[in-house]
């Protein structure tokens, strides 16, 4: 397999580790551009979200075993790929964001949950066709724990 | 950056790069037991579905300009991050599937477009929270493109 490399880094945003309250965070997404060429975003401000790909370079270890999400006893223990905390093999993170603008390859996006200073993988455009095809059903806790996480 | 590994790979469902009609295949993401513990996907089957993150290792080249959507004149010349195609920087799939049965490190999966011996690198629960966040727009080629994808 090639290896993996940022196309860019989150900037702006958040600077700790706070869990909760993503949805107003405005930050910048500065793709490279030794990576990437200028006309890499042609088209993007046609969308109104991105889907992006990113690391979680903060979370040092990894879970290897179950776990109570964020430590809540109250919550039970749950494999890693059960749950989305940053611990997990690869420390990849996905999330979906309005688009606010796009400047050649300073892309400005609202409620990305990743710290200044995130190595960002991919950028790829919000199509509806990849939304969850079907009923969808998920654990209460996660409910719970999600409920003003955005 | 530490170095991203795959954490399994995707059997069965199809060898060759068709590019539409994925909706109804089948397939097995095969997690690698050297990578993760039997009990990562414990708590799996509370979800319906899973966000599988992938190399698109099929993909040989990388775009570096603008290109028409799958070579169609008739869709405009889009940078590589407005389109969702393989030839994109890290060749990274991102996927929400229908999780249909949970088998210790086997994962049974509906609509992964993926081929036969795909490196997974990732799988997330699916929350609804993380669905886009106000109303979502795309230009009219992409619907047209979509139309028969799943």
């Amino acid at each position: 397999m090639e290896s993996i490399q940022p196309i860019g880094l989150v900037r702006g945003g958040r600077t700790e580790a706070y869990e909760d309250g993503w949805g107003p965070v405005t930050s910048v997404i500065e793709l490279d551009p030794a990576v990437l060429d200028e006309t890499a975003t042609r088209g993007l401000d046609d969308y109104s979200h991105v889907e992006v790909v990113f690391v979680f370079d903060r979370a040092t270890r990894t879970c290897r075993a179950t776990q109570h999400p964020r430590g809540n006893t109250r919550w039970p223990k749950t494999g890693i790929l059960a749950q989305r905390a940053p611990n997990r093999p690869n420390h990849l993170g996905v999330t979906v964001c309005p688009l606010e603008a796009v400047d050649g390859l300073r892309l400005t996006v609202r409620g990305l949950d990743a710290l200044d200073g995130t190595p960002v993988l991919d950028v790829k455009p919000y199509l509806p066709e990849f939304a969850p095809r079907g009923e969808i059903r998920v654990p209460r806790w996660s409910s719970e724990l999600m409920a003003r996480y955005f």
